[in-house]
């Protein structure tokens, strides 16, 4: 059985803020080994001070053009997404679809306006940097904190080619196995799994959002009951699930 | 909290057996409302008699030169997919991306091998033919004889575009919201959330598949926790999460 539990009563979080002691002194039962603490990237980027002002930023003529091709966006905004963005791989409908510096394929890279700090409406929420070094900080501080093994992992809310609707995937991992591999393995009845190849990271990312309200301030979730995929090393990280684009047949 | 747990010691299911009446003898717990029964689509589609045998399919000219093309696949196989297929959206380094005439778009129109019925490995499984109809059939079937109200979600594993790994992901729901529309909302800070569109049925899905092993007869999973997206009415169906291929940035 696994089980998932928010994070109750956490403060808002501002820059500088310890994340993890915030975090360690609200856990929804007591810690043990092999616990996965899933965190929405906001909560980070916020400690980490990945903001931006809208007031401070200048838009480029691209940024300007692409705005109001896209239905009037504000070209400020457009601006600090194509900051934070490698390849557009498309803009059509209102939708700027980027890879961003880390390689992730999501809307407006990861960019939005939602649960800013309160009192400043003008200000966007980026990812973080490095949200595998985001994740193993926190992993590191956490597991000091409390004397168990964690594993942690960060996420965002990506849409998907063909499917309507959001879920939280994982894009930032310490400790965790990303994926699962059965490939090559044989399965009840002795027959090889050709085609499994279980993105764990992203299941756990899904499972955590059930258990927290998109309109309360619960970003952060305890999984219980997967110890068995989390490890002593780091590992891989986020990066382990970015299929290069050479690989891909949807760019 | 919400809970995942497997149903334990099912059998190897068949045609024509009753799927409902095997889970409810083994549910994991006390039933209780609004309990969500997630289940891999193959116990259903075995159960459905959704399944082929190799040895009665003949190929035709176009899978037989798709097979050679994809290097070396069996050009039956191929064919099965084939006739699973509404469209072939890629035939690209051994992989066929389909939209299935439900309108999924996956790998090889969901046709798999694995876990096919012991003694007989050249069977292959198809999806259900409406896998929302399953759902709701489950969900009476559950409904009645707990008589508690549940919700049902089938799933599949399905890869995904720019992502390694697959998630499940809900290919049949009953009684289930697939999709939480926060957009329009404020946030904590009385913010309007913009981009948040939840598809809580495919979270189901990934989360349910965290609690079961790949290799264990464990199609069957009970998660708790979710009453709040359970109704009295079966709901749209899995078919609300399909987005529109006109709507689609990558096809």
């Amino acid at each position: 059985m696994i089980t998932a539990a928010a994070v109750a009563g956490l403060p808002e979080i501002g820059a500088g803020d310890d994340l993890g002691e915030l975090i360690a002194a609200r856990l929804p039962s007591a810690p043990a080994d092999g616990d996965v603490l899933v965190i929405a990237h906001k909560a980070i980027s916020k400690a980490e001070g990945r903001v931006r002002r809208l007031a401070e930023v200048t838009p480029s003529p691209r940024a300007v053009a692409l705005a109001a091709e896209q239905g009037g966006k504000d070209p400020r905004h457009v601006q600090v997404v194509l900051d934070e963005t490698r390849e557009l791989l498309r803009a059509e409908r209102g939708v700027l679809v980027c890879v961003t510096h880390h390689g992730f394929v999501c809307a407006n890279a990861g960019v939005d306006a939602s649960n800013s700090p309160a009192g400043e409406p003008e200000t966007l929420i980026l990812l973080p940097r490095d949200p595998d070094a985001s994740a193993r900080a926190l992993r590191a501080r956490l597991n000091e904190l409390t004397g168990v093994r964690h594993g942690v992992v960060v996420t965002d809310s990506f849409g998907r080619a063909w499917r309507h609707g959001q879920v939280d995937v994982a894009i930032g991992v310490a400790g965790v196995a990303p994926l699962q591999d059965w490939r090559g393995k044989t399965d009840s009845v002795g027959r090889e799994l050709r085609a499994t190849w279980i993105a764990v990271a992203d299941q756990l990312a899904g499972a955590a959002d059930l258990a927290r309200g998109k309109d309360s301030r619960e970003p952060a979730v305890v999984v219980r009951g997967l110890a068995q995929h989390v490890a002593d090393d780091d590992g891989p990280g986020a990066q382990e699930l970015l299929r290069p684009a050479a690989e891909d047949l949807f760019r």
